[in-house]
């Protein structure tokens, strides 16, 4: 499902190393050979060249980088190099600092489409690089109903089995549904199922939800009226069951506006590349009837573009 | 600090297997060989012999326990056999399912007073013991105020680096206090402190409060009336910053009664004798002037309190 594409025959590290390090020398950068190397190398391959490149140039390669490179064709390459752990870390601290309603949604959007155990090792990573854990910023960067919900998104280990409660999923519906009803969106028990029960469970819940009040849920949290919190309790249940729905949605949004958002298109592609890009690009695609490097190419320029395009595949 | 006593010179698993196999034959139970075995070896090598044991002789260890014991004596034996993470989840689990407040003090206890990887730990083994998540079954069976405590508890990821942060500190001990003057006990901001900041940074919190505001934090949440939520919130402070003390006053709690609350005794017994028991007892000692092992030996008898002495050490 990952869009990602290794060569068959991936040089050395050390050459990879070499050939980047030219890549930044003399006169000018050479920005095709950095992606045409940092493109197509996956994780554990970036995670040696970043270690070998410290050793031998005594540099961060994040470091030299930016030095290097600048604006948003900057921010996908040192999104992209960066480790997923860190580079969720990152993207979290990042959002715990802005006061927008769109960093709240990476919070959810993060908490929700990872793993329980990408989740942990996102925590960790944290720990290390700001020096405090994600629970404590997020808890006192975000208020009222955001950190009634968020908190606990965050907080969750989640269980992953695949064992879904049928009796459970018919009761929570219920509640649920109960809540919705009364116009209590941000009413405990709705929090209490949405940030602590399995995937599997969720989806079954949701199941029962749309065959026995006749409407998905996520559409009886609509209103009409523009609300920032009923916008995250559907973007949460989205992510937690149809991810790649989700994704297709921010990938639109950030390329139907006057003006790219380069700040969601950047997250969505770093962040999805190695793990379901293909359904993501299907189901954008089945959306929008363009395909996902049609709409990139048309909205984006220069090596920004052909990052982006080398990483999502044509 | 820990009380456990290992000889220098172990026998190999495979001896130690065959001699509880022979103290479970023939007629009667040898106890006495049980403990002598059992209270003597480390978490690993506990572990060790489980696993032998089940190759050597087709049965769970635990299983073939239970069915030669019996009463508290049982208790103590299978909670201390119990891998640690395995034990928390299992006294976790035995807590969701209770109704009264002694069980909510046996979530707050494990949650303040594990490491952020043991609690950890403890969660990955819930999921495969129970097939669920400890943070569902918290808050599924709990409610109210203590839903909003123990929720938040079981499932952050404090950090635990060495760092405070005195100007935080300050800000914080005015929040607490500002609340607690107000009586609002249940307050969002006393709960997010409680639940998401590190403990080092909570001991600097709480050591300003006590010079700003004249009175130790835990003196303030006495209302002279007796109330639960109180007694939870003071409990949490405890185990977060000083366990030998909150251990102390539960072992004390548990014998100083008319009858011995033995569901606590075995628990604390079995939890911290490889942590911190040596501390407790010197607390215990200091509190009481009387020795750990005298109270226990007094309320406690037979094979039971062999079991308990053998563990906490004369």
């Amino acid at each position: 499902m990952a869009s990602l594409v290794v060569p068959d025959s991936v040089p050395s590290v050390a050459e990879d190393c070499e050939q980047l390090h030219k890549a930044f020398s003399g006169w000018g950068t050479n920005e095709d050979l950095i992606i045409s190397i940092l493109a197509h190398r996956n994780a554990e391959q970036r995670k040696h060249i970043r270690q070998a490149y410290a050793e031998i140039y005594g540099q961060d390669l994040l470091y030299a980088l930016e030095q290097e490179l600048s604006g948003h064709f900057m921010r996908i390459v040192l999104l992209w190099t960066l480790d997923p752990a860190e580079r969720d870390a990152v993207l979290l601290n990042e959002s715990t600092k802005r006061y927008w309603t769109s960093s709240n949604q990476v919070i959810l959007e993060i908490a929700c489409t990872r793993s329980s155990d990408a989740l942990l090792s996102t925590k960790q990573a944290y720990h290390a690089l700001f020096r405090k854990s994600l629970e404590e910023d997020v808890a006192a960067h975000i208020t009222g109903d955001f950190r009634k919900l968020l908190v606990p998104l965050v907080s969750t280990y989640r269980y992953e089995g695949p064992e879904m409660d049928m009796t459970l999923a018919e009761h929570e519906a219920e509640i649920l549904h109960e809540h919705i009803s009364d116009k209590e969106y941000n009413h405990d028990e709705i929090i209490r199922i949405l940030t602590t029960r399995s995937k599997p469970q969720l989806y079954a819940t949701f199941d029962h939800y749309n065959n026995e009040f006749g409407n998905a849920i996520t559409k009886d949290l609509k209103t009409g009226a523009a609300d920032d919190f009923l916008t995250a309790l559907r973007s949460a249940i989205k992510c937690l069951v149809a991810p790649e729905k989700y994704f297709e949605k921010v990938l639109r949004a950030a390329m139907h506006r006057t003006g790219t958002d380069d700040w969601a298109l950047t997250r969505v592609v770093a962040t999805r590349v190695e793990v379901d890009m293909n359904v993501i690009k299907e189901e954008y695609y089945r959306r929008n009837t363009v395909r996902l490097d049609h709409a990139i190419r048309s909205d984006t320029s220069g090596d920004y573009e052909e990052m982006l395009i080398a990483l999502t595949g044509e």
